[in-house]
């Protein structure tokens, strides 16, 4: 079989003639994006063959003069004969940066966002009993003995043990006098006894919550002993590499094994960084026995291996919405395994689980007349307007470009990634601040947020996102018809590369503000309201631990609100997961509210697209929305005048 | 690592210096018995070592001629450095006589035993519905349709669904229109959908009812849909060669490893039943999805995994006595693998599930006050006596004799074994007849009977069991204070070696019957009634297709009373484990009376061993309590004198 070599890394692979080089790379365990899923439309999974030669499709997308130079789309690309060797190009995409968990410990679950009364009450609980010392006369055996004591103190209830259960019961009972805990499960008149340990082990018992996001998966460990955050660990939804939004990774799961594969990525990533919080804290896995996970429709399909090709179609219905429970084991996490998981329900096809759990932190769960507006800004937007009376949502296609999708420079809000930046008016350079202080690599979300809002201000772009031609910057490069802006030199930056942002970036930008504020206006218009009558707006995402309201309301991402309204809310699916796990009353609240939402389909509503072409500006084509932006563009002016 | 080879099979294994080599046989696959489970007491384990050497403790156990020779008990020698091959010598037990199953099939459950009324309801049903295509309107995911169609045809029960059913649903749904089968455990308010397929597949649906005992397994395979026998299977439980009674299996379980592998076996043995029966009748295992097993208490520990060693030692506590449902994945049943296994309950560690199976077709289980009794004579002798107010069971240590075991020719009523006796009384010589009517290989429990009986009557043995040295007969060899009957010459067997019953072999049969009617006599004596307020006598036990109760009256096996009110009921187990599978009122009516029953430890019960010593004589120390048998076998004497 032919033998394939990657540099840099120098992994080398035996794969049979014809595989795919795609395909061979993974099998390395070699790390390519593919935005589209393997189809060769993305470009991003290209890599130059530096010796032997593949069968190769890549011209037409490729230049003539790269593949001349040895550069092919490695999903284009089979395998032949030769041995070849594979270099990978360092990309931004690709390195990988790391998260700051250790920093957004305590930044990630918010408790201040907790309703003002709330009981601790998680579903798992460990219980110490005294079993009585096994009697002839009596006649009971073991599991009657436990099983009594257990009904003495609890109630009538039926108590079920799994098989693994009943094995050490013999052993455990009698390992110190009887005295053992007992890890229950607590579901109406049906108790499960998942685990049983001798001896009194009452506090050694935790639980996670998972947010499985389209690009990022973040794992937080509790203490349910304590009902205290044990730690919390942030990484790439390990599915990333087999496209980058939701649309890619159904068409990826189409080809046979891929469905699996993409199920195992995302377990591995689940279950590694559990792994890893509880090497952290010398914690063993299994005793971990309750896990709440929380995740877009497709999300949750991929991860149950379930066939996610009907949410794609019409009339895009998926298997399920609300998941029945299931156990660890069959899910594959790797906790306790009679564990059962929880996961958050959808509303359809495109709200899911992330919102069912994201909205519980914010007055919309609250039992009041108020109406609240939640903007969930990821991969995909997604929006719910209500009061205790109704709840509507719906998802718009914002597009990864807050994610740093489909940007040239754009990466996710980790470790390098420019989180602010401040435009000079005379000069337009820009300082710029990084996450992690080191140098940067690329601009997340609220970097970009920051920039466009200064370029506005500052006068360097128009309502359109055009560079002017008028005045001259050394950090804007017109190029005829095109201009780009120069963040960071080559030498300044991580990568080598200039950091820069193209007018093409910055209409991709606009897109995807455009997008979400168009569906927040869609949907008031359709209650007979307008932004006015809303008392709170909250704004989670994948910005990090930051992001500035101010700018959002000045590129119109955000309405023209006094600012004492928005309330930035970080990943609201975690800290909703988390509340769910430690109180079964959120589990209750979030079925609750799931049966008033009402979905609705944003392509099919008339109106929509009038909206969303108003929305392509900056703030708006209609400078009276946003009152307050025009006022401080006017004195912008005026100032440079 | 020394190279081990068996003859005759010509196997061999390489195994570690220090290995047992009782322990590298069976990881040969080669059987070796071993009543005692490897403790070096039941000298059953012998074969010689023909070239090689090995650590061997076995003098004392066997003679020095013997060791001289070769020979040594695999349980005790340990491998050296040296290669040795070893001799597996022909014996009666390993030969493993084939079962007789297909002519078994009708008579293995017997319809004329169940109650006069009852109703075809078993708890699993296949039920094909008509699931409506997916609309984008209702918001409703497949599961939501499935379960609402379900809903709307059985009522508002909760469905549940596995992981392995969701993953199909979606593709399920959409092959034949909505048209699927479900698959459905039906338990109160709870139904579990445990399989989906397309189409309408209802004559697909299959139960298992499995007799465990300590030496044979039985396995019957049910249509559901017809409610009929496909097909009954019967084989040696593979556990035999780690022991031969319950306790023998108990000691072997104590070793590291031991307890796992006789799950294994056991399961190997249910498993490959099922499988061949599967193919016979070209049947996807996978189709079936119930289980009904019934077995003593230790053979559901084994199965389980439990650890049955404080079943052995006092209190004698078994880890469960009645077992939660589990499914046949946890269990390790191969068929539908989320089915649920129903195991009948124990009463005591003695008295098994097998018993509360099979009082299910005896009189017992009747709504009448009418006193009944049923003995099941197996390895151990399990009693029980009641009618609607009352039941009262005991166990008692009766030993393999009727099963085979101690008897030096003795074997299960398997082909090839002498199932009946006629004795010349003149000459003393006996004809026989054997199962499958082939040469004989041994002789069963019912030949046992038979024989004991026939020597009885013509005045070859005597009360106490001894042959009579005042006559001469050339089947009977006396030697010195020994004698022993020679049953079939050398020539005509077709182990080439005689097949004889000596004294000592009687003593045990006599052992064995004295152990069940003392048991008996004592549990009525407790009641204060006697054998004459009995209405009913069921015997159930291994004895094949034929019991004589005449003999076993003669012998005082069992009481003398009229021979209208003796019902030979067979594999009672596997009958009752039957009417489970095909309806749920028997498991109702089987958990009613265990909860009625009472248990009776008979080793400290004063007045047993009185009772037990006076049933060491043929048939009975008091011969007032066998006034038929009395006559009879006056009558005989006078016609020989």
């Amino acid at each position: 079989m032919p033998l394939i070599t990657f540099k840099p890394s120098g992994r080398t692979i035996e794969v049979p003639a014809g595989t795919e080089l795609l395909r061979a790379a993974r099998d390395a365990g070699i790390r390519i994006d593919s935005l589209c899923g393997g189809k060769g439309a993305c470009g991003k999974c290209i890599v130059k063959i530096i010796s032997g030669y593949a069968d190769s499709k890549s011209l037409g997308k490729l230049s003539a003069v790269s593949v001349a130079e040895g550069y092919v789309l490695a999903c284009r690309t089979k395998i032949l004969e030769s041995d070849i060797t594979v270099e990978i190009p360092e990309q931004i995409g690709r390195s990988g940066g790391k998260f700051t968990d250790a920093a957004e410990d305590k930044t990630l679950v918010r408790q201040e966002l907790f309703p003002e009364r709330w009981e601790y009450d998680p579903l798992t609980v460990k219980w110490r009993v005294n079993v009585p010392q096994p009697r002839h006369e009596d006649g009971l055996s073991d599991l009657d003995r436990l099983t009594r004591q257990l009904q003495f103190e609890w109630g009538k209830k039926d108590f079920l043990y799994p098989l693994s259960v009943i094995r050490v019961l013999a052993d455990t009972l009698r390992a110190e006098n009887g005295l053992v805990t007992a890890t229950i499960i607590r579901e109406k008149e049906r108790y499960s006894v998942i685990r049983l340990e001798p001896g009194d082990t009452t506090v050694n018992h935790h639980g996670i919550a998972v947010d499985v996001g389209t690009t990022t998966v973040a794992v937080q460990l509790v203490s349910l002993h304590l009902a205290e955050i044990v730690g919390t660990k942030k990484d790439y939804n390990a599915q990333v590499e087999c496209g980058l939004d939701v649309i890619s990774r159904i068409n990826y799961a189409r080809k046979p094994g891929h469905l699996d594969e993409l199920r195992r990525k995302v377990l591995d990533t689940i279950n590694s960084l559990t792994r890893q919080i509880c090497d952290d804290h010398n914690i063993n896995p299994e005793t971990i026995s309750d896990a709440v996970i929380s995740g877009n429709t497709t999300m949750v399909h991929l991860l149950l291996g379930l066939n996610p090709e009907y949410i794609r179609i019409e009339p895009y219905t998926p298997t399920l919405l609300k998941t029945p429970y299931l156990s660890a084991e069959e899910v594959g996490i790797a906790i306790n395994p009679n564990s059962w998981v929880y996961i958050s329900p959808s509303v359809g096809s495109y709200v899911g689980g992330d919102i069912t759990a994201g909205f519980l932190c914010t007055d919309l769960a609250a039992d009041n007349e108020e109406i609240s507006l939640f903007i969930d800004i990821g991969t995909n937007g997604e929006i719910v307007i209500g009061n205790n009376n109704f709840m509507m949502t719906c998802a718009c296609s914002a597009g990864p470009a807050f994610e740093g999708g489909g940007i040239d420079c754009g990466m996710r809000a980790a470790i390098g990634a420019i989180e602010k930046v401040a435009v000079e008016p005379v000069t337009g350079i820009c300082k710029y601040w990084t996450i992690g202080n080191v140098k940067p690599m690329g601009i997340c979300g609220s970097g970009m947020i920051s920039l466009l809002a200064d370029l506005l201000l500052t006068g360097w772009i128009d309502a359109a996102g055009k560079f002017t031609r008028k005045k001259k910057s050394e950090a804007i490069k017109v190029d005829g018809r095109n201009a780009s802006y120069i963040m960071v030199s080559a030498k300044q930056s991580a990568t080598g590369r200039e950091i820069t942002i193209s007018e093409s970036d910055i209409e991709n930008i606009i897109r995807a503000k455009a997008a979400i504020y168009s569906a927040c206006a869609l949907m008031l218009n359709q209650v007979g309201m307008s932004f006015n009558d809303l008392s709170s707006i909250y704004i989670a995402g994948g910005f990090g631990r930051f992001l500035d309201l101010e700018k959002a309301m000045i590129i119109g991402l955000i309405p023209d609100l006094p600012m004492e309204k928005f309330h930035y809310i970080g990943n609201s699916s975690l800290t909703g997961s988390y509340m769910i796990l430690i109180s079964r009353e959120f589990r209750k609240k979030q079925l609750d509210l799931c049966k008033k939402m009402t979905y609705i389909e944003l392509n099919t509503e008339p109106g929509y697209m009038n909206q969303y072409t108003g929305a392509m500006f900056l703030p708006h084509t209609n400078q009276k929305l946003f009152p307050t932006v025009k006022t401080k563009l006017d004195q912008m002016r005026q100032k440079q005048r």
